[in-house]
């Protein structure tokens, strides 16, 4: 690790917490990156600025399926188990954690965690019990790898939200590092979602990103008013995209409440569903 | 600390994890003890378990406002700061975290801890919600003070057999200690609310005791029916004590499961309240 031998790769609860416990007697930081795979650029970001950070970097890879609904696409989730390997190596990854569900869940679990707060807006308001999932998994990750530093995308910036809550809440000795978003040349978020888009809708899919960038021009030349910076977005959606809006939302962050007047932190916050894949962006302001 | 320095004191979360994060990234292990204060034996034998298997010992005392119901005694729970220092001092403890409410619980939870497993019986079952605030606090002590092993008394084994399925559940990296119940010379076991106790009850209380005692007979003469034995143990607490019995209850352990039958690790646990105390007290079977 950290060294010419490469990556390891390790698959059980048992080994990854006592490589980290062992690295941490030495006084070793770790730098932890969570995700579900089919990694791309924007994992591969996180990954090097925690290779930047930290003596050691720990990468999961598990597609979680406490945070998936029933009519969710846990099982279609995309997976590239070897190309991810590939490049979280390349990323710089010491430690590559891939376990399986039954390893990570090997009976049901006897406290549940219920996340109340951020969660009845944007993508929560439509997936009861996701970010209980997520809460639910990363405090078993952080338990077993026991980072000095997590790093976490912007782009799902309720996630961040809810994590930072979490992390507050229940004192974890850890560091939740937001990370921009990583975007293609044409402006599209990155996603492991977006392979499911079809041609036409690849070519309407950076139109999100315009509609966040009209906006932000729009608060830039001294619009305040929420309502009428989310009638900027929503116009522009409609009349550049044949995908359903799900969403155009504005909130204080990372409180997620409506907020009167953009003032401080606020996020605005995009979701269109097309056939086969739903996207989301956001732009957060500071005034 | 460790050293002829003597005990320190600290209030604030943020000096707690700091003191434990140095130790750690040092190589030393830590033993903690959680207390909600009123020191006694019981508490005592935690710290000089704790003594004898870590570099460092750290005691919290904090009475958890989130696990008391509504009709509880949170607020008339017995305190005594200053006693409980140098009691803490005197069995070799190095940190004692004394927060106060305020300062574990600035704002609201934005997660929520729900047992929903080992709950629905003992003292549980009268305690909606106990037990979610013990998760709770627990997983804050935990992250804060980051032991190597946590020391728990079996007199409320319930809450062991709830810490466990939590530490289990969520892959903490402490290992969890039971220790034995430390008793009065009559019997009694150690509790901090014994002290409500009339002088009448205090000499009808080691009947508790005695009637485990008694069931303990029969079990080791062959007697494997949960049934009979409850009945052994519930009529000698019903003609030796004026209290009302609450419950008189045999179980697999930790799970907390009803058996058919006697085998393998179970639980004999009473409950029974005095004017103004309820006294509990629990034998564990091993066949």
């Amino acid at each position: 690790m950290n060294t010419a031998a490469g990556m390891k790769v390790v698959t059980t609860r048992k080994e990854i917490q006592a490589i980290a416990t062992k690295l941490k007697k030495e006084g070793k930081s770790i730098g932890f990156v969570p995700t579900m795979g089919f990694l791309h650029e924007g994992h591969l970001a996180l990954a090097e600025r925690a290779r930047k950070e930290n003596d050691f970097v720990f990468m999961s890879i598990f597609v979680n399926p406490l945070q998936f609904g029933p009519n969710e696409d846990f099982e279609r989730y995309p997976r590239d188990a070897e190309g991810d390997r590939k490049k979280a190596e390349t990323a710089g990854v010491d430690v590559l954690f891939i376990p399986t569900s039954e390893e990570m869940y090997p009976h049901p679990l006897s406290v549940q965690m219920k996340v109340t707060k951020r969660t009845d807006v944007l993508c929560g308001r439509k997936r009861p019990g996701h970010f209980d999932g997520v809460a639910a998994v990363l405090t078993k990750l952080f338990h077993l790898i026991q980072p000095d530093r997590a790093y976490f995308g912007l782009k799902d910036a309720q996630q961040v939200a809810v994590v930072e809550g979490l992390v507050r809440d229940y004192d974890f000795p850890v560091e939740i590092v937001p990370v921009g978003i990583v975007r293609e040349k044409d402006g599209l978020a990155k996603s492991s979602r977006n392979v499911y888009l079809s041609e036409a809708e690849r070519k309407e899919a950076p139109e999100l990103y315009k509609s966040l960038q009209i906006a932000n021009k729009a608060v830039e030349e001294g619009e305040r008013n929420p309502e009428k910076i989310i009638s900027i977005a929503k116009q522009h959606l409609k009349t550049h995209t044949n995908g359903k809006i799900d969403y155009v939302e504005l909130y204080s962050y990372p409180e997620l409440q409506p907020v009167a007047e953009l003032r401080g932190r606020s996020i605005l916050a995009i979701a269109v569903q097309f056939e086969k894949a739903r996207l989301i962006d956001n732009i957060i302001f500071e005034i």
